[in-house]
């Protein structure tokens, strides 16, 4: 089956994105019998539009060379559209967003109405409007779906609401930001978290602005998704967020004298969502290393569960990203 | 929505699994919007039917008080009906397999034919005969879920067939068999390989007739369980299959001295099934202990996935056969 996808953002994950799909087109075609045909790409300078498929080589070639998709060349046309306006002009099945929009729950919501699936890993849409999001989604029997929202590609949230369907969950405590656990890790050699943090944005791990990470802001949204998914809505507003500037080196020293480390937990149960630094056991699930996630799940009837895996990363959020639009075609096909 | 359901088997796993309808009757309706019916339950002396459904309370009571189900009271009255008159004759949605019945494959086809859903625990089914059920269950368009043939409830099945459409699974790394862990576990104190066997009896852990979980025969047919999910069918003739019967606790603690222990692990890789005791670091993910099971799942995109959670018990199990039944009805409520 033929499936039109929209891919809205062009930056490192879009752009993962795109070489997944270019480069695992057979086994795409083999494993799901699904052929994805993207049709549009929006980045900030505009979209590229094509109704008879984008060659996404030269897409990528296009915005590596020109730092944008509006360099015109010979055989590509961009058109000065935003996602507002590809939602409602470009014809497609699925809409991927790979933005870090903040007000892309309007265009969510716009590309629900108008029948497509939505396929998304940027989170401040589900952290403050999830209710919204997935009541319009359920009246419309859409798949709107966010599994790299949440430690990349590691499937927590399929596990979470597609597993364990006979059990109440009781409690999840887990790691979810990788650069918190970067920076604390280098702290643990003893340098100042400002060393770290130097020394991770050179590395490429936190961003130029690393507030979101350092401030618990990146963990608190995907804490609040898990609640959303497990125990029901609410908000970032109600997360009770505290990040790892108060913490020191010597603070992590006199923990691993004890056998112990601090990581950057998330508690989430019903009715309240916590992020803060914690104190795990250094043999623990929870004193994950480099760009590992993980995650304990309490529950009734099967005890504790733990996932671990990549929470970062291009081509591991690129899974996430990739596997929810193949099983939002899935859903399409069935109908 | 109301869903008929035929129990096969009630032994210990059958009667948790009708313990679990019982208790949370309330969270199934309220969470899923589900109504359970148990219609019919099966064990070696007859079935008990009632159309309007069993009171399971009753079912248990008579079961723990008789032994058996066929021993007649004022209300209940059972039929001399094995599983294929059963599934025949009864009318229901789903049949549930929780027996260790090795020629199951045939009343589960048959379930098929007549257009219902299967859950099954029970593994020789899919070890041998993975392909004729599969296929069936796709021609028929009818659930057939196993999600705690591996792993009990521990959702390895769900992340497998659901999660992770966009990466190629390179090769799984798994500690399946509880009872292997625990006996190898004893043995690290010292003790041999027989004393720790009767210990594990003596609690009910090994069954009397251990051979299946020694000479690794119950780890093998999870191996190829995985095996066809993952790369496609092959049978538990294919694995090869080395159990623990030559391990000693001299070699254990030889082990141990280079930080590492014993484990029976299987190795799923396309084309291969090796079940095998072999080293695993101390602090690694594969050194489980009590009724644990982990398993290292490696992909093109994500890297290492690791899950880990209950690989045995009563409720544990439970978890995923409830969770099985969960889905089967809204597949069956989809149509």
């Amino acid at each position: 089956m033929e499936v039109k996808v929209s891919l809205f953002g062009f930056g490192n994950v879009g752009r993962a994105v795109a070489r997944v799909l270019l480069e695992k087109k057979k086994f795409i075609r083999e494993r799901h019998g699904l052929e994805f045909k993207v049709v549009s790409v929006t980045d900030r300078s505009g979209t590229l539009w094509m109704p008879e498929g984008i060659d996404l080589r030269e897409a990528l070639m296009i915005k590596e060379s020109f730092g944008k998709l509006s360099a015109r060349t010979n055989e590509y046309e961009t058109y000065d559209m935003g996602p507002k306006e590809a939602i409602r002009d470009v014809e497609a099945d699925i809409a991927v967003d790979i933005t870090n929009d903040r007000s892309a729950h309007e265009w969510h919501l716009a590309a629900l109405r108008e029948g497509k699936a939505v396929v998304t890993s940027n989170k401040p849409p589900l952290a403050f409007h999830y209710s919204k999001l997935i009541g319009k989604a359920r009246k419309r029997n859409l798949p709107y779906l966010f599994e790299a929202t949440v430690m990349a590609g590691t499937p927590i949230i399929t596990l979470l609401r597609e597993g364990l369907l006979g059990d109440s969950i009781e409690r999840i405590e887990a790691v979810l930001n990788a650069t918190t656990t970067f920076i604390l890790g280098e702290m643990e050699g003893g340098g100042s978290l400002e060393e770290a943090l130097e020394r991770a944005q050179k590395l490429g791990i936190a961003e130029r602005d690393p507030r979101g990470d350092i401030l618990g802001i990146d963990a608190g949204y995907k804490a609040t998704i898990l609640h959303c998914i497990t125990f029901g809505p609410k908000t970032f507003d109600e997360a009770r967020v505290k990040g790892i500037a108060g913490i020191t080196s010597r603070g992590i020293q006199r923990a691993r004298k004890r056998g112990r480390t601090i990581r950057l937990v998330a508690t989430v149960e019903r009715g309240s969502i916590i992020v803060e630094p914690q104190e795990v056991p250094l043999d623990g699930p929870l004193a994950v290393k480099s760009h590992e996630n993980a995650a304990i799940i309490e529950t009734d009837l099967l005890g504790g569960l733990i996932i671990r895996g990549a929470g970062a990363g291009l081509k591991e959020t690129a899974s996430g990203v990739v596997s929810d639009i193949v099983k939002a075609s899935f859903v399409i096909q069935g109908r």
